[in-house]
């Protein structure tokens, strides 16, 4: 395990996080075209951990998205949870409860400091770490997680600067452990049938896709001392651009095989005045308040263009602070027409049920022919175990599912990088009049060869 | 009149056209940050021409678009029609004859040569002149109707590169003449409407506007001879990027009061690749016919995002190949909500009608509320005559009003220019890794102190 101690750490997480600075030397004044690292060990495209037979899981985090993890996981058949980790005693034991309630053995519990996950990641009894905190502890505890012989899971997004991205593929390629983000949205049923659909060849020749993360989040900064928006509101003081790239960019990315015969070249990003934070705060709070006391920088809406290598471009969109309806995109476009999502629709030129000039909202007609076999065999069960619709169980069930039977896992550590890293570029671009910046290419030349994702769970 | 013989007039136009080539020096690859030219003249913000009694026109181009402009100007009050030019003879007289059976004046015809045109100039019995015709012709017959005396106004877009824009803008300030590019959509009840809320406060502070020409005209290349496809499918041969860019961006600029208090800073801009054009050729038309030997380098999809002096982006989109419904976006945000367009729906804040999480489709009640003066005094007529739902009439009666009334004209020469710009400009950054580029400001500074346009018509 890394020898750093607390303050040490601290210090250098948030100042990585707090400036979204990006290492190496720089072609153009904005590009980072990045020293890529020396490589420390193998690709870790296709890893299959040997089998397991039950899967054994700890986590850290328990809070708004980790205490529904822990509900969820109980009743994946073949995951055991062994250990819960918080620095928040009530939460902890919300969770411990739960799983008392349902007659579960006790986890073992870990608290008392935010070093406390490093006693439960001394044990030798976990196979699998849940990771759902703060982002600025993402890349640190998953690096951690992997150093001491765990797989990590992560919330997303992934880590936060392009230094941590490269630490996360470098860690994953000496210890030959998975580090896959859980990007749930990929698992919704929607997205399920659209890559469905595109797998069999729906929209012709792919073009453009679209994605977003558009959900009004104002309210957030009333949790003041914990929640979400007690340590989430701060990044709009930090970084302007796309805070928050992968739920509309993961499915879209799965669409378009990248890392699997495609991958992302370069970006360009724009912001829009900063302008919502500021006029909520000064409504919702006492003038001396410290929410009204905050520089809100980030832009309210932020554009970003992604260019592939085969030429496809991508519009990602990002929006936690406009009032305005819940939108990620959900939009892929080829050369026999166009799909969409909020609300869903589609228009084919050869294959559809009306012309093209006109979108087709009938969506029952669609899942019936194209639902994804994923879906149809656990759809049902996903629903009732609900989270997000079902998404939250699906994805579960499948990290359990690959682990037991040696498949890999359908998000890998290259996915997580290339999703999140959209989102320090893009900073880098607005900083800079939109210059287009160069993504990494976290894969080191395994994208060219790396097969296109299988139809999942088949 | 310019001296120029007609071949090298139409190899200037050409090499000028084909190229897209910008002037000036490039301060980097791609910022043409040009030189902008020396002042002729003076500016021609809020122009007004001394009154007219009966407005005297001519037309240039009375072919697709031309001949629906001759109908409609034979319904409005105060204008007479004089003269018509065509290349066309049969097209010519199709103008004529509409003109005869509605027992009207017959206009005299010119025809015969591609400039004959300029015989029709030399009459001094034309006040203003109609031109629409093939994209090329657009700057080189504008420049010579000012220069002839005449009011130019051209069908959109008004010029082709960036030299052909200050070109006119030179001339406009020269002759003091008014230079309008006929911007129809920005007379639409709904673009209207919203330009009316935005004027009341409705969304708060701007923040962001979206645009776009999606609109499939793959079947225009089976006109080979004649009609718009004859001239306008080379295009996609020419140039990648925004080849239309004004129909959405018209409304949306004028949202944003650009060039009256705010202006277009710079863009960047992206294109997918170029498919369904060849594709379409590949299915419709023999394998040694031409549309089989062009190369069609145009991206099917084009994205570009536009900043303003005032920080405001705008997400401007071009597609005229791929089969999806129209789309022109007409989207503007802002801190208290949305409008968007195709289909109309608005969330809002504060004034809504329902909660923002949930997009408000039933116009009727903000039609009731919010529209826009000019509609209502002049909507069903403009409805009764047609032209794309009454927009174009609606125009040329603004056009004829303010000539008559004194007014300043709705649009001129600078917005034209600057909504136009946008395709020369788009392709420079695309053919530069989406690298940032600065849109030219052509009211050399009168930007900042030009009064914000009025209530239109009020």
């Amino acid at each position: 395990m890394t020898n750093l101690n607390r303050r040490d750490f601290l210090k250098a997480a948030g100042v990585a996080a707090a400036a979204g600075v990006v290492s190496g030397c720089a072609q153009s004044k904005a590009d980072p075209l990045q020293t890529v690292p020396e490589r420390q060990g193998k690709s870790v495209i296709g890893l299959i951990a040997p089998k397991m037979d039950v899967v054994r899981v700890g986590f850290i985090g328990v809070g708004q998205r980790g205490y529904g993890h822990v509900k969820r996981m109980s009743h994946i058949d073949g995951a055991e949870i062994v250990a819960l980790c918080d620095t928040h005693d009530e939460v902890l034991q919300r969770s411990a409860n739960y799983l008392a309630e349902r007659g579960m053995k006790a986890p073992a519990l870990y608290q008392g400091s935010e070093f406390a996950y490093r006693d439960m990641l001394a044990r030798d009894d976990i196979d699998i770490v849940i990771i759902s905190t703060p982002w600025r502890w993402h890349a640190p505890m998953a690096v951690d997680t992997m150093e001491s012989g765990k797989h990590a899971f992560v919330e997303v997004p992934l880590a936060l600067t392009v230094e941590e991205m490269w630490q996360l593929v470098d860690t994953a390629e000496r210890t030959q452990k998975n580090c896959m983000m859980m990007e749930n949205v990929n698992y919704g049923r929607d997205e399920l049938m659209v890559l469905n659909m595109v797998r069999q060849g729906l929209f012709g020749e792919l073009l453009h896709g679209e994605a977003a993360y558009i959900h009004e989040l104002r309210w957030q900064m009333k949790e003041l001392e914990h929640k979400t928006g007690s340590w989430r509101t701060e990044w709009h003081t930090k970084r302007n651009g796309n805070l928050y790239p992968t739920h509309g960019l993961g499915p879209v990315s799965q669409y378009m095989n990248i890392n699997r015969g495609d991958r992302f070249d370069y970006l360009t990003s724009m912001s829009s005045p900063a302008l919502g934070r500021a006029a909520y705060a000064a409504r919702e709070f006492a003038p001396d308040h410290q929410r009204n006391q905050w520089q809100y920088v980030a832009g309210d809406m932020n554009t970003t263009l992604v260019k592939t290598l085969k030429g496809r471009s991508i519009m990602i969109q990002h929006d936690t602070t406009t009032p305005r309806p819940y939108s990620r995109h959900n939009l892929i476009q080829g050369t026999n027409g166009v799909f969409a999502g909020f609300p869903n629709r589609i228009a084919l030129e050869q294959g559809g049920t009306k012309s093209f000039h006109e979108w087709d909202e009938n969506m029952n007609a669609w899942y019936a022919k194209y639902d994804h076999p994923l879906w149809l065999k656990m759809g049902a069960e996903a629903e009732r175990n609900g989270g997000h619709g079902g998404m939250d169980f699906l994805m579960f069930w499948r990290m359990i599912y690959c682990l037991r039977n040696g498949e890999p896992l359908d998000q890998d550590v290259y996915d997580g990088a290339a999703w999140s890293v959209i989102s320090p570029l893009s900073a880098l671009s607005v900083a800079n009049r939109s210059e287009s910046v160069t993504i990494p290419d976290f894969t080191r030349g395994a994208w060219e060869s790396a097969k296109p994702l299988g139809i999942v769970g088949a």
